[in-house]
């Protein structure tokens, strides 16, 4: 945890950082978020989550009290306050605190708070990780709320049965993760949802550099069926950055290990990364 | 706002509760919860509260810190300590803080607010009220979750065309509001869905009160071109009890008058809860 973070226009000690329990975020869910993390010390994509961010609260008729120019000042102090090396950024909106606990006020909460990054063991990446199906639509799925609670309701479940991540299907199709986005490869060429899911920032950074490696990509509907005889996989997000998929409830992915393709796009991504 | 709440074992100070930026309930909408009144002082219905309140927590994985002997004795000293002449008792669970804001960690937070009962105008009761539909499929609508993501963001809309309730539809059926439950009436007899809704206190304690008065009843599946049609209409909550619909989007119910059969349950709870 960082020592300080800032709330509706004040930097404060992250101790002192509260939430009402007449908030509408806490008490219905009313709430959109994004969590960033830093690449030599700098918010990585910064443009992309700013704008997804707007337009998340958007959609849900929340106003955010910074321009993108003034989040942007508010996070380097905040950075150069925490002083980590690398840093998450955990950015949060919600309806504000509400009389009778229904009625949304106007009056937004904003924070963000600092937090030293934490990666995946660096196996996850080398061998690849397991993820589990689970056939769930998800309400507004192009919105980053704070509703996950089916990804919660099944998180045991996931732990026990030593998975990553829970990919979402949906009437035979495999929608994304919980907290990802899913590609696979074909014929060395990649795959990649785009409708009815939230459109991923380390999703759209892929896509750019599978271009510049002259990838062929699909933006299309991937059925469940295509995902377990593709040759490789992988999920993006931006705190887990590229992750191998290997093994999809018990059938293996490919040969099993970590595949040309998605080993091509990892190390892009780390040259990337290395010179931002 | 009453001046005791009861956090995680402790009674406190209302202004000291204060909710962690961590807690799952607010980054992630893992939680549920429960709104009860009273009647002359009393938890109104405390079983049905209770049983769901565990139910809801134990479908999410969820555990409650207190048996329902406890939870009864908590409720009656603040109850006390707070003074009000009805109360509003809202007790909410949630999945805790987290360390990476993801896994739950297994440490609940537990907390109970008072407040004085606000009740809604008298106007309603005695002229009937607006709803507006919305095609809106709840996920786990069984929970008593704390996810009205859908019912906050179409709140504006809702005030702007004068209505007090979205009432959701899906595949053509009406299923219940976004706090409360939906009835019909159709040549005498009440029709109230059973499937795809969470089945309110106040609805059970309807049922029980028609059945006394010897009206019919149907628990199933209402077409909305049924409930458009229907003699009469109402929508049940525990806050709200029983509110008189006259109207659902443009169309009047029935003569667009609270009805005879409405006025006659909503006598017979008056009586019940006078002499609760």
């Amino acid at each position: 945890m960082g020592m300080v973070s800032y709330l509706n226009g004040t930097f404060i000690d992250t101790g002192n950082l509260t939430i009402s329990p007449y908030d509408l975020g806490l008490l219905r869910g009313y709430a959109v978020f994004d969590i960033m993390r830093t690449h030599n010390g700098k918010p990585f994509l910064f443009s992309g989550h700013w704008k997804r961010l707007y337009n998340s609260a958007k959609q849900f008729g929340l106003k955010l009290p910074v321009s993108e120019k003034e989040f942007a000042a508010v996070l380097k102090t905040l950075l150069r306050l925490n002083g980590f090396r690398e840093s998450m950024i955990k950015t949060v909106v919600t309806g504000g605190p509400s009389a009778d606990g229904f009625s949304p006020a106007g009056k937004e909460t904003f924070f963000i708070i600092i937090e030293d990054l934490k990666t995946l063991p660096q196996d996850v990446y080398l061998l690849g990780a397991k993820v589990i199906t689970l056939e769930h639509p998800r309400e507004c799925p192009s919105v980053k709320s704070t509703n996950y609670m089916t990804a919660m309701k099944h998180s045991r479940e996931r732990m026990k049965r030593g998975a990553i991540e829970i990919l979402y299907t949906c009437g035979g199709k495999a929608l994304e993760g919980s907290v990802s986005n899913l590609f696979i490869v074909k014929r060395g060429g990649l795959i990649t949802p785009k409708e009815g899911i939230l459109l991923g920032i380390t999703r759209n950074f892929v896509i750019k550099l599978a271009r510049k490696l002259k990838l062929q990509i699909e933006e299309r509907a991937i059925p469940i069926k295509e995902l377990l005889k593709a040759d490789e996989a992988f999920m993006t997000s931006s705190t887990r950055n590229i992750v191998p998929v290997v093994m999809v409830d018990r059938t293996r992915i490919g040969p099993g290990k970590v595949g040309p393709v998605t080993k091509a796009i990892l190390d892009a991504a780390e040259r990337y990364n290395e010179s931002y």
